[in-house]
């Protein structure tokens, strides 16, 4: 009993909240929404916020609190509303990946499918590509759509794809700046409530997560995906959505390219049909479950016949070329990738070795993309959307001793000397083929509400 | 591998540190430097900083790093050196209890006795009082001395009592501040830290450490005082100190008086040679520790009979007398202590029952101290000295129905109602007498050095 205690006040002090939490304390509705709204308000310092985030971290929430916290930051801003748009919304998050371009394909897929898709992207973080860089890698391509324009272009065309608002989850934006620079990001607890309360305050009916372990995903371990898989299907549908979480492979980068515009580039190869087969088979299983959250289809075995078909005849990359040319995007490079971007110098990287590549290190070929310039190495940076990496051969692949593993692309001699070692590093060659490789996707969680 | 690690920079970035604690992990003292010198310098944020202390209080720390915090932070400021002078320099702490004025006894007492003792003490903090508030409570006492006056009165009579100045351990100051707000005071490794760079920062030669543990205690658990114990004598010793710490209970206050002026009221008793039992064999025997690690005496028995002749010769009195006129304080309250500051009103407590004192909440008493006006609800709240509570029964003593327990002394009818009610259920009243209390000295803490 403190003596503020016992002189009888009693509104919710930050620093009760904070000790409560630290001694392993379940926290109220109240006592979050306090620390929370008083954040956001300016109200509560940083400091004791960021004490907070970091007994959170280490002491966990249980999925009541997790709940509650989601629940405040949703509140915190603007929620949207399409519930007067006839089709169902549904949406796709990914927790982070290397290569990973999915977005870019599912929004205009589960579009031509009937869906209505309002997609509210990030940037690259870390090791990891972002949306809306791989967006703007499409020259005149813009990000920065106002709310009303967002919802003319989904009536129209049933997606649009966006950066995060000033006006949504402004309490997430400013907890997401503290944790960076606090060490508080990877608690499951607080990644599901930043990325819940984002996406909940889409206005969509149904969301299909693909939550990434392995060596290129936050989580590196499968159990910590599960649990953030778990701790988001269930927050989701408390809050009365359909939610379902797949937990994919991140062992090695997805498809055969890492960079913004060569990324675009593999989309709309993955759109004509063609494209590596691993992100091709990707974006049909997530398709397939937004077709099935969404009441498209009938179980997932028609949702995957449907995407391909809307794929095979062409009506996806249709799609995605309405998006880009009502989002101000350079028509010309769909049917001209080569006219996205291109770096001006270019190394291979050959093999060291004759044998099976074993596995690729996908943390350091992202941070390779990163230092490349076609990520951020400080907040401040701005990115360069030719560079990249092309990867020839992937995990299982034969190769010969002085063969092509990857081609570097590059605008600055001194970056791609920082750059080569680094994809060196990350393949491993073995004499023989690696044992059998993991699927793609390892594992289903549904919450119990019969999606 | 962060992409900044990558690029091969190497200057030891705040949130590495943070990271590295927060996963458990061992910090290195140029790690503990950069980011303690970095705070204290203004570079590195608070909100870092707390995050830090988080994980500190939540994961512990070893020895090392506890001796690395402690050594960084005494460096950041002045180290008084007081080599110069021939005799002994040996300083008591206390971690804090409630009626705790043996410091006022013991500074005189062991100078009396041959040592010098440079004191820098502390207001009150929470529930417990203060060293400075009470001396305070002398009209004209000055705790506020420049550091060339501090040595010169130490030079002429050997002991001097003061608050800490802007130049000692800046840092702890800063953190300190810190923590009280973000819930990362407990800490028994940043408690530790936080003491030992002050009192090592004295320049002394020996350290006697009362560490206090029960009802009345920040450490309310034995093993959690001998921690925090063996903490500070383990890193006394590893900086070359002789140090010592007794564990004394803290399960009821300390003799019969908590208030600044009636505590001094008190101290005037015990050098006189009256007093409460328990003050005065706990001051005899924290003297007897202090004139062991000084030299003074050979064995405890010799100490606790050289400060016991040191009362009676009325030397402690007359040194305690010496200070408050080197220290500007009013001479005629040592003789006339019913010239302390008085407060205006008073009431009585009555034992509802006949029967026995079980038990006395020592943190309830503290805190009714407080809301009397005798500490601090708020940093900038002024403290009135002549506020405070006399008890009359302690543990284990008998009383009638009716029969005063404790009287209230207070200036402010609406303060004295908030606190009476604290006061009355601080006493637990038994049929039967408790059972056997436990000893006031628990167990006596040594390092290897063979003190």
């Amino acid at each position: 009993m403190s003596a503020a205690q016992a002189s009888g006040s009693t509104p919710i002090r930050a620093i009760d909240v904070i000790r409560k939490k630290r001694d392993g304390g379940e926290l109220t509705l109240a006592e979050i929404e306090s620390l929370v709204n008083g954040y956001t308000r300016g109200e509560i310092p940083d400091y004791q916020v960021s004490a907070w985030l970091m007994a959170t971290l280490l002491k966990g929430m249980t999925r009541a609190e997790t709940a509650a916290l989601t629940d405040t930051m949703l509140r915190s801003g603007e929620v949207l509303d399409f519930s007067d748009l006839a089709a169902r919304k549904v949406d796709k998050h990914s927790t982070g990946g290397v290569g990973d371009k999915t977005s870019l394909v599912l929004a205009p897929l589960a579009a031509a499918g009937g869906l209505i898709v309002p997609m509210i992207s990030g940037r690259g973080l870390g090791h990891t590509g972002g949306t809306l860089d791989k967006l703007e890698a499409i020259p005149g391509f813009k990000v920065g759509i106002p709310v009303a324009q967002f919802r003319k272009i989904l009536e129209t065309i049933g997606c649009c794809m966006i950066g995060q608002t000033a006006e949504i989850a402004p309490a997430d934006r400013k907890l997401y700046a503290l944790r960076d620079v606090t060490g508080t990001v990877e608690s499951p607890f607080l990644i599901c409530a930043s990325i819940m309360s984002k996406k909940l305050a889409e206005g969509v009916d149904g969301l299909v997560l693909d939550v990434k372990t392995g060596s290129g995903a936050f989580m590196k371990h499968e159990e910590q995906a599960e649990l953030l898989a778990e701790l988001m299907v269930e927050t989701g549908e408390r809050m009365g959505k359909r939610v379902v979480a797949l937990i994919t492979d991140m062992d090695q980068p997805i498809g055969h390219k890492v960079g913004n515009a060569l990324e675009v580039d593999e989309v709309l190869e993955i759109l004509r049909g063609n494209g590596p087969s691993d992100l091709r088979q990707l974006c049909l299983e997530l398709a397939a479950w937004m077709f099935q959250l969404g009441g498209v289809s009938d179980g997932l075995a028609e949702g995957r016949k449907i995407a391909a078909q809307l794929i095979d005849s062409g009506r996806g990359l249709e799609k995605f070329r309405e998006m880009v040319e009502l989002q101000g995007g350079d028509l010309s490079v769909i049917d001209h990738p080569a006219k996205l971007p291109r770096a001006s110098g270019s190394q291979e990287i050959l093999s060291p070795a004759k044998g099976y590549v074993a596995a690729i290190e996908s943390e350091t070929i992202g941070i390779a993309g990163v230092i490349l310039g076609g990520g951020r190495e400080r907040k401040e940076d701005s990115v360069d959307p030719s560079v990249g990496i092309v990867l020839y051969k992937k995990v299982g692949d034969a190769v010969g001793h002085g063969e092509p593993l990857a081609t570097l692309y590059y605008n600055s001699e001194s970056r791609a000397a920082r750059a080569r070692p680094l994809i060196e590093q990350s393949y491993r060659i073995s004499e023989a083929p690696p044992a059998s490789r993991r699927p793609l996707v390892l594992r289903v969680i549904q919450g119990s509400g019969g999606n």
